[in-house]
């Protein structure tokens, strides 16, 4: 491209994550020339603030992308799949926040922390993974490079952000309705399209998206596959259950790895609390350790609760916090954009 | 005992797990000949209910034992300690529910589907497992009996009412304040007896009781210990990330085992099926599986999310919930008084 100011799209930008980047293009001073705030017919003509400039909410269509350099995608699967490729024919790099091209073979799957140099190879689209493969791939980047992983074996408490605000609104409702004495009545959760609802107010669901027919749902295979793509080592045996809690921004993760070399306790700590996007909290005698609501609006991967398997001398666990809206998903966007905006 | 009727006293009557078994022995019809409800002095003098007749809640001491047959603890462990003894010396058996005798080699630590034949030898303590462990052997109980157990790694989602009313009345105080825009003001949680607390509402806190110098706490280091004890296996390794989640009743688990032998998936299903206390509820087309609020008021274990670790032949997932005052505490000790009983 070779730019100094780059012309921007947001396509879902009215949405929580899309509303998120906007924050993000503005607060890391991104070199932004003109930015282009596209959504669906329904929410376009909204006017939106950037940089004390008022700019109003277009509808996203094949010809939204003439002179835009970075396009960065978060409305859905299906607007991704028919819009990136017209955004790519305009010259666009993509960075697309759903499902649509991560196991693409030709799209790279980037965790910059894990895989930045695979951002290069990118031809027109690179995919930003999952929220919940997103924070642990980062926490474990460390720990692969210094002793290889052999397998993962991780349980989500994911918050209900992660489904939208459609979700943050129902899990508040049904949490009043309770304290209340009232029934919940369960209308969104845990999947908008399917027919089942179950309350989410005070419980544990463990369904995120689809089952899938090997019994898994689609958000524990995201998990299985993206980790072994972002790695690049197909070797790599892992195994999730994934579970939504009352939680508004932040998901937390117990994940238990089992490494290929020995290792010493305290050398896995320094490393993770030297690496860059890491924060370690991990005092146990201070009761300090990684929580969503103390991860909610920051950027880091807040890893905890280090521990090594008293039963495995090569197995280790770890409690990894991030605000999924953030690291799981606009972050990790705009990081990816800063990244092609310093070489272009 | 040589007996058709019991005189039965139920220590820490007026407590949460107290007040379930006083229903338990009600509702089970258990063959009381007098019923003895003790209590802190503090608590003295609450007037309850059982079976129509108004009783008398007493001041625990150590000659309340007199002529009692059967004593069911959950006072704490400190009472339990101080006390249990004299109930023994008065020719009771005690069940305790508390940590206080669980380790103990002369105490046999029983979950009725796992070993019940332990029962017998008791030397007048039987002690009741913690919550958390207790559901998760009830459910593996017929896969180690099939195919050998050889590693477990288990990730919990447990109900405040773990901690007690305290706990619950402060979850539910913290809900109301945050859902109206006031600070949450933590009080009691994690651990009512240390100084930090941390915000339970909307949140998830990878602590439950207090840690130990290996890193783990407590309530991790129970489930590691005790399920050795309960199969009688110290070559089971365990490993557990107990964490608290904005639930009032019911535990859910996150559990994965490695079994010592290859398995059927159908077959696993049947066995589970097929286990006398145990429920499956496993039918992903019907987005079904087991939620905290369907196993609350419910004695039984509820299986489900069955599914094989795609990266390991003889890992399996499973999802396991139960009311933790129910089969966790109170159930789980009427369940060994009913055994006594019908054994006198």
């Amino acid at each position: 491209m070779s730019k100094t100011k780059f012309n921007v799209a947001v396509v879902g930008a009215t949405g929580a994550v899309g509303e998120q980047i906007i924050g993000l293009l503005e607060k890391r001073d991104f070199p932004v020339d003109k930015l282009k705030l596209l959504s669906s017919a329904r929410s376009a003509g909204t006017v939106l603030n950037f940089k004390g400039q008022e700019i109003t909410v277009e509808e996203a269509g094949p010809d939204s992308f003439e002179g835009i350099d970075i396009a960065l995608f978060s409305a859905g699967g299906d607007v991704s799949k028919e819009l990136a490729p017209h955004a790519v024919r305009h010259g666009a790099v993509c960075i697309d926040n759903t499902n649509a091209f991560r196991m693409d073979p030709t799209a790279p799957l980037v965790v910059p922390e894990v895989n930045a140099d695979q951002i290069d190879k990118h031809q027109g689209i690179i995919a930003n993974p999952n929220c919940s493969t997103i924070q642990m791939v980062a926490a474990l980047k460390p720990l692969y490079d210094s002793y290889g992983i052999s397998r993962i074996i991780v349980s989500t408490y994911q918050a209900v952000s992660g489904a939208g605000a459609k979700a943050i609104n129902e899990m508040l409702r049904q949490s009043k309705e309770v304290l209340e004495g009232r029934d919940a009545n369960p209308d969104i959760l845990p999947v908008g399209s399917l027919p089942v609802k179950h309350q989410i107010a005070f419980n544990a669901i463990p369904q995120i998206d689809k089952f899938q027919d090997n019994g898994y749902t689609l958000e524990e295979m995201k998990m299985v596959r993206e980790t072994k793509k972002i790695f690049g080592d197909e070797d790599i045996a892992v195994t999730a259950t994934c579970v939504r809690i009352p939680v508004i921004y932040g998901h937390s993760e117990s994940v238990y790895v089992e490494l290929k070399n020995d290792y010493e306790l305290e050398e896995v700590k320094q490393l993770l609390a030297e690496s860059p996007g890491i924060t370690l909290v991990d005092d146990p005698a201070a009761q300090a350790y990684p929580l969503a609501t103390d991860a909610a609006g920051k950027n880091d991967v807040f890893v905890g609760r280090v521990r090594r398997d008293l039963g495995n001398a090569r197995g280790l666990n770890l409690w990894i916090v991030s605000d999924n809206l953030l690291k799981g998903a606009a972050w990790n966007a705009v990081q990816i954009a800063e990244i092609i905006a310093a070489k272009a």
